[in-house]
């Protein structure tokens, strides 16, 4: 994209988080000033093998370099800002964001080494910041951690409102209340275009509020005759300082395992989020030694992530923490789409150890409810901002396809409505909107150190290997002679149980010697076509008797 | 477990289908006469990788392969017939079953080519059979296939009722309604033991009629101004009427598309389990001639699986039909959990295509219901047959727990519930219970061609490969003089783009010759030694600078 096709010219799009549930990051460019909100990652998708991490591709935001104003952060969490170190490590920024986010955003940067660097400027709901001719204010949200907002982008277009992460609860934890009135007189003013989270548009009615937890587990902290341990998101500290209300409503101390869990609950009881009496934290360590029913142990878990603390404890591998019989476990977290089954898996093993466990749908467990609004909330959001045009963001996209739905059944014109993909651009010009032309977008695998040297090819060979395994075949010819000095040795992993198919690697082994000998008797002597035909050999026998397709690596030389 | 021990006592055990859904297989034994229930295949789970399915381990039956009298089908769905043609190659045993089971049994049966070879007995809900000492009865089931039938096995310890898979269904499809009375009777006469289905042990309440899905789908119909896609379990031949009474009552013809459903259509339509006005089906071909509104497509792929109809429609790669913008797609089923992110891409691509599509859990959507009974309905089942002892089956470990729980409810003493895994056995002497010494039980994995030759080995060298990919590094010494006569030549595959990392692979090869040559030089010369040394001082570099772990083969050669 040229200087000359962005001048006066508002353009949006996303980088990541359209389409997706992940690495968000929305760029708003009007002329030459550049604001991004947000710099998120994903986890990787079940063919994404052996890969950490996904960021978005940020080759537009680097080519434009010069234009990048500043990167606004609407909340500390992963698909929001765990892609902000790598983001700055080749685009030195402003980050804008408030206290707590800041504060999560600080020990990232702090690993990455890149604290020193990194201009950080404090925002709170109240802060109006200029970033070029892009006036940037904020408005308090609801949602699963505290000091979330969503951003008013005044441009000379026009209004644009982007939501961040929402609901509507009206009875918060903290007190942080959503600021509707502030949504309502930034509608009152005219807004051009709304970009909205859609990750519940395909639920029905209201979500229910964080408070109603807090009474829930009150119930059961009272009811367990044992010790209660807690697995949830580290970074849902309003959930935390519900767990801590109920250990002091019934007298329990609470020992907080897994490392996340501790880095938040110390970064946030350090500025001041969480409210937690004197001598209440007692040391994993110390647990064994007070009675079970004055003990609660707040961990990481809740997805069954196969590392963490509540999956160890499940499978009597924690160094400092056992489950005993009797114990209630409770998993106040609904599983993510893909990690069902390790979840069950967790809840299996812990009934295993004769734990009483609590889980299942937030509905029926009553542990746990959803930080993004249903249906109706998603209407009202849209009914308070009253958008001329509309982006569904944060979202898969049958998502975008429900939240527009929605926009459409409150009135808002359906040629109006963007749905959209990442690296689809919105144009608006003279107040009149249009799809602009695509800018790159895409994913950046993460393995490891490696930022983006992972690609199609690796993980398509990642995937033919983890099916049938490899085999790798060595011979040593002399061409001239057409002999076979040594070998074929067939060496195979992952592929058959090689004490129980030794029959079949030795017929192997004479197709392969067959295959060369009449290739040099032909005169065949192309490296490249002794390997394709013994690998094509070989490939087909294997196929006939196994109807396995194990890589084949054919390593032929010469003396 | 020798003979003796099994003398005058009654033994009931799970090869598979207890802590699992799938593959199962039960077994009740008195003194030398066994009966087996089911033989079914489980789909691998994501560790399993490359995997096709997974059948129970039958080393206990072969080995008592004189005292098996027969098998008892409950009904045709693969976790209960799936793994009949794998265990009948080395045990052949004669097969009971109900009509339509059978007819399924049959088309597998002719697919190994063990037709001919097998005693096949039709049984109906009435039929009784005498399996040595053990009198066999059934009663009528309600489920999401025709011809359920629950199994009641009267031993001289006693009478054991398995239940099958079930629900009651009060209004169900195709009368098929549940033998409440006969259950009652059974229930009057004294029940020892009851094996009774756990899966939705989890979920309060009463799962609802399968009718209620037929007035949903007829509603659609109505309201769909162009083609209808309907995508549902093959098996569900109750579903598959549905749709067709709903084509009739709108004036639309069916294309059945996709093999597993053709095939089923065919048989139910052949044994009569089917009630399709004559030139209601055209082929898949015909339907681009047809007026929209009188289309109806019927086919696989209701749980997002690769290489099925509605996942090839949605993709475009479908040979024969596209979907049009302004068609109608409905998803009856809910994802099997681990295939939530296979639906939600299916859905998103239909969405793109332009399709109305209706998803979700049965509860929002309305085209869907379970085929198992929930928390009510298996209580009522408890109540009518009033067991001594209660072993809850066909779930995962937590299933089988909450199980227990609502067994305890009505009334059953917690002493008396056997919450088992696959291999324990109870075991019946006098009346009383308890729990007897194991048998062996466990997967037998099948890949491609090969039953049980992946093992642990090979899946762990898999996993290890599709995390980081593998490296050859092939080198010729001549050890005497100490010197490498060629290579190392490093060759990787699903490790990092080899154009991108030339660097780092350069630096690779130093320091495998450099620990060559030291070793030579030092006089190490064993061939264990040198390898385990390259793989170590590799494996360490390569992870200080990339945070990977490769697999690492050496090749070393002598010249």
């Amino acid at each position: 994209m040229s200087k000359k096709n962005v001048q006066d010219k508002l353009l949006i799009f996303a980088l990541g988080g359209i389409g997706e549930i992940g690495k968000n990051m929305y760029v708003i460019q009007y002329d030459n000033d550049i604001v991004i909100v947000d710099a998120g990652l994903k986890f990787p998708e079940e063919d994404m093998l052996g890969i950490d991490i996904v960021i978005p591709d940020i080759s537009y935001l680097k080519e434009n370099r010069e234009k990048v104003r500043g990167i606004v952060i609407t909340h500390g969490h992963e698909d929001h800002i765990g892609g902000l170190s790598y983001m700055l490590r080749s685009l030195n920024v402003p980050v804008y964001a408030t206290k707590l986010t800041l504060g999560l955003i600080e020990g990232k940067l702090k690993e990455a080494g890149l604290l020193g660097e990194t201009k950080r400027i404090l925002i709170n709901a109240d802060s109006e910041i200029e970033l070029g001719s892009i006036n940037v204010s904020f408005f308090k949200t609801n949602h699963s951690i505290p000091d979330s907002v969503g951003v008013c982008l005044e441009t000379p277009e026009g209004i644009v409102v982007h939501t961040g992460d929402f609901k509507f609860d009206h009875t918060p934890v903290n007190e942080q209340y959503a600021d509707i009135k502030r949504m309502a007189e930034i509608g009152q003013k005219g807004v051009l275009a709304l970009l909205s989270d859609s990750t519940n548009a395909e639920r029905p009615g209201y979500t229910p509020s964080e408070k109603n937890v807090g009474e829930e587990l009150k119930d059961i902290f009272r009811k367990s005759p044992q010790r209660v341990v807690v697995a949830t998101f580290a970074s849902n500290v309003h959930r935390i300082q519900q767990v801590i209300n109920a250990a002091i409503a019934t007298d329990r101390y609470i020992a907080v395992v897994g490392r996340s869990m501790v880095n938040v609950v110390g970064i946030a009881g350090d500025l001041g989020y969480l409210n937690i009496p004197d001598g209440m934290i007692v040391e994993p360590e110390a647990v064994n030694k007070l009675a079970a029913d004055r003990v609660v142990i707040l961990c990481t878990g809740s997805q069954g992530e196969p590392m963490s603390a509540l999956t160890r404890m499940a499978r009597s591998t924690h160094r400092k923490v056992d489950i005993l019989p009797g114990d209630t476990v409770i998993i106040a977290a609904t599983p993510i789409p893909g990690n069902e089954r390790y979840v069950g898996r967790t809840v299996d093993e812990l009934f295993r150890l004769g734990a009483n466990v609590i889980y299942g749908p937030g509905s029926v467990s009553g542990v746990h409810v959803s930080g993004h609004g249903s249906q109706e909330e998603l209407k009202l959001m849209l009914n308070l901002i009253k958008p001329k045009y509309f982006i569904p963001i944060h979202g898969e996209y049958r998502m975008l396809r429900q939240h527009a739905l929605l926009a459409e059944a409150v009135g808002i014109e359906k040629s109006n409505i963007f749905v959209m993909e990442n690296g689809d651009t919105v144009e608006v010009q003279g107040g009149k909107a249009r799809r602009g032309s695509k800018v790159p977008a895409g994913n950046v695998l993460i393995d490891g150190l490696g930022v983006g040297d992972v690609g199609n090819i690796v993980l398509r060979d990642r995937k033919l290997l983890s099916q049938d395994g490899i085999l790798v075949v060595v011979v040593t010819l002399r061409k001239q002679e057409g002999t076979i000095v040594s070998g074929p040795d067939i060496i195979s992993r992952g592929f058959v149980y090689v004490r129980e198919s030794e029959g079949l690697l030795d017929e192997a082994n004479k197709i392969v010697s067959a295959t060369l000998l009449k290739l040099m008797n032909d005169k065949v002597n192309e490296w490249a076509s002794l390997k394709t035909n013994v690998k094509d050999a070989l490939g087909r026998f294997l196929y006939e008797k196994t109807r396995r397709r194990p890589m084949i690596l054919p390593i032929i030389m010469e003396v």
